[in-house]
């Protein structure tokens, strides 16, 4: 047996994370334990952005947003007259969220993530990947998952949990490639959404995506579109900013079941990013790292329980 | 091998329905076939009122909501003076839809199905069924689920088959029995839905639910509500009533999958009921029956195709 095939989690250093991570697994999972989970309740839920794979220089939906601007501007030179198109080209981020509304978040939006059909949506996003490359790494986007969360992500399923990404980003922008990079089913995503219209036309039944009823699953909504789309209490929920801080405390707190939160700090500048008091709304982990203690949520420290960051090419 | 063992859907006399389901499911878990559908595109979605069960003599979660007033009512006396909770009493259903934001049945919701916990509300609906029998039937109404039906969700199911439930009822009164009655996870039901609110309290986490952003995932928002919660396109659909219609389009209709749809037709007033072209709103099968042979759904004749209707006691 090579060392890979006893450990479950190579790229995670020996250390109290990847101990802590393996006791809970292993104490909820034994037959007989007061502890067992049946396996209807291994329920994780894992935030994406910053979790999963990082959320620098921009979200990654975000710099999906700015180039579909920069490629539909070459046929659509009015766009660039557009102030809210300017400002998102000029990375100047701070300008669309001002206003009560979002004004100029929402017209980026109407643009890159509305008017047209869910498969025409998926087509975009599709090309995405497969031309655009991540201006630090040079590697296309969906290479940059963290491998020790994957590993983790594993870990899980082979023990009898249902993996759900639950993320502030767009459910329908996930569920493109979540099955193929993940392994999770796009039914097991909860993202921010809007609703679609249904409408049967000649060629068949066509969604069109608007921005109807949005819905923000971030913050208190995380707990919130939990509710909504799974129905039952998390179990494992793995964060890494305040905006998984109300779904670390829905799954941890009085939880009748054994329960686990993980924060990933982000603390590895030189392989990665270093963050955390940072004011920018994505990515501030102050809040949730605070309570961390009291709590009893893991905190993973990047540099130091990570041996790997990403899959080696 | 008793008859039993070897016969998934023993509940259906041997016809073209049961042959119907049988070939398609044989068909397209064959490997090898042109029509092999990977298992992760083994997608069922079906109908809840009038599909897996009966909606009659009203819907059971009305029959709830009427329970729930008259028990309200006992310890909350000014309720008796509401016009809109007398018309509920009554049976006067239309007036609780009057209006174009059917102000009576928003009454009603608000008073039994907001204002409180989610966890108060799964004890309210877990006590009524303990308690509350079918005015016809003198059984619980969770006993009353279609033998034939819950049949064919096992064959599904040991087939690969994800099955669903996608439903206008709602999805926290359905995830608090849908895993005990039909061995689906709540996870797996998209209702109706409304949106909860999240407080840290110093009992802990608490979930509130409101009327806010009401969803109602009938008709035209069935397709919506799939994309919404599942994001991706079933394989097969079951349903009853026109409320079905839309969901049986966008499964069946241009699908670059082998699909599958389903009606159940309710033709039998004797062991069950018989309703298509009446005019109420719930029930209501004129137009989806009418396309039926043309898009190829299979529609069961109660009367015919079932040799049971309920579990034997």
């Amino acid at each position: 047996m090579n060392s890979n095939a006893a450990d479950p989690l190579p790229s995670w250093n020996d250390g109290p994370a990847k101990q802590g991570i393996m006791a809970f697994i292993a104490r909820v999972t034994k037959e007989g334990s007061p502890d067992f989970l049946p396996l209807a309740e291994r329920i994780a839920v894992h935030d994406n952005d910053g979790t999963l794979w990082p959320e620098n220089p921009v979200p990654f939906q975000a710099a999906f947003a700015i180039d579909e601007l920069n490629r539909r501007i070459l046929t659509e030179p009015k766009l660039a007259s557009d102030p809210m198109v300017q400002a998102a080209l000029a990375g100047e981020f701070a300008k669309l969220l001002e206003g009560e509304h979002f004004d100029g978040l929402m017209q980026v939006l109407a643009l890159t993530h509305a008017g047209m059909t869910v498969d025409e949506f998926r087509v975009a996003v599709e090309a995405w990947f497969t031309s655009a490359k991540h201006p630090r790494y040079g590697r296309p986007y969906d290479e940059l998952t963290y491998q020790p969360m994957q590993e983790l992500l594993c870990h899980l399923r082979a023990n009898g949990f249902k993996n759900f990404i639950v993320s502030g980003g767009g459910a329908d922008f996930m569920r493109v490639w979540v099955e193929r990079v993940y392994g999770i089913p796009p039914e097991q995503v909860v993202g921010s959404t809007a609703r679609t219209t249904f409408e049967l036309l000649d060629s068949g039944p066509v969604l069109t995506k608007t921005l109807d009823y949005v819905f923000v699953n971030d913050r208190e909504g995380k707990p919130v579109g939990v509710h909504q789309f799974i129905g039952r209490r998390p179990t494992i929920c793995c964060g890494n900013s305040d905006g998984d801080h109300a779904m670390l405390q829905y799954t941890t707190i009085n939880n009748p079941r054994p329960s686990f939160g993980l924060i990933v700090h982000h603390t590895d500048s030189e392989r990665e990013y270093a963050y955390d008091a940072e004011t920018k709304s994505t990515g501030k982990l102050v809040e949730a790292l605070k309570e961390a203690p009291k709590r009893g949520w893991l905190v993973v420290n990047m540099k130091q329980d990570w041996n790997a960051i990403f899959r080696t090419e």
